[in-house]
């Protein structure tokens, strides 16, 4: 039987990938399918459709709504919630920190603690020392990471990694891609991607 | 004890409103909630937004997208489901149609219908012969309601409800809006909407 895979596509400054990325991993398991983390920097894709900043920011009313139900999101799964500051943060460093760890036993793990800073505690990820502390306390040397982090290996990674996204017609975060091509956007088709992946 | 309350906030243009309008009955009824059908017009808040169009057409990876979800959110449901074309469709009309049905006993199954003619049969709801064979088949005086639906004081009443929308932060559809103010967004927060209604 071939292993049943689902691509985890997400970018740390994206609101909804936060419960997306705090609930795959046990609803994964439940069903059996792998899930592969796919980080990737949404600014080129938004740039593709015009936009130069956060669509929640472009269109205040959508993005009062987002926070709100965002926020009844997070009450739901008991999640903690902050509203971050600034919106959207810097993800680039975190990003590419992302795909050194991804190669690694704790990557998940890290990406988990970057949503947890940013998004429950209200750090910026965006600082340097953030991200430095998140590394430090997953017991990694954090100097060390964090030049592998700034190599152009990591950076062309990284910047392929988007471009694929764009090619699979990824326009926002979270997206999940199954085996055989099907697109699901947003933390609420969740459950209907794994179910797909799953088939 | 206080009825619970749900106002169920579409525009028949809109892809997602299609689900929703189907499902809201049944899923209401088995909480023991009253939903209030309440049509509005996108384009005037599309245009609020800087939009002269849907943004499913102005942002083709996203249109591509929806068209490929909604597809499969029909199959799962059994729903019968055609592209409608064109699309957008002009639902001036059918909206004040609606205004009119939603007095009286079979406003709801007149909404259903017209949903079913666009996104089921792939009729255009935009030709006055699609809204006179809806009301036909539900034994209705046809020409009597179309030309009631032309009054000043139904037009008045549509652009009033457009506006009331537009206040209470609406900025898609399907919308909902439950007693004490809260807004959901999307067929997939219709259940999160009739719980919050139910609390």
């Amino acid at each position: 039987m071939a292993e049943k895979t689902l691509d985890f596509w997400f970018e740390f400054a994206s609101t909804y990938s936060y419960p997306a990325a705090m609930r795959i991993a046990s609803l994964a398991q439940a069903r059996g399918v792998t899930v592969r983390w796919r980080p990737f920097l949404l600014g080129p894709i938004f740039k593709a459709q015009g936009w130069d900043n956060s669509p929640f920011n472009l269109y205040p009313a959508k993005g009062r709504y987002m926070w709100r139900d965002l926020e009844r999101i997070c009450d739901a799964l008991g999640l903690p919630f902050v509203q971050p500051s600034p919106f959207p943060q810097n993800t680039l460093a975190a990003s590419r920190v992302a795909m050194v760890a991804l190669a690694q036993s704790w990557g998940e793990d890290y990406c988990r603690a970057v949503y947890g800073a940013e998004f429950g505690d209200g750090r910026d990820i965006g600082e340097p020392a953030t991200i430095t502390a998140v590394l430090t306390a997953l017991g990694q040397g954090a100097e060390r990471i964090m030049h592998q982090a700034q190599t152009d290996a990591i950076k062309t990674q990284l910047r392929a990694q988007t471009e694929e996204a764009q090619r699979l017609g990824i326009f926002g975060a979270p997206s999940f891609v199954t085996a055989d091509g099907e697109l699901f956007w947003g933390n609420d088709r969740l459950e209907a991607a794994l179910d797909w992946a799953k088939r």
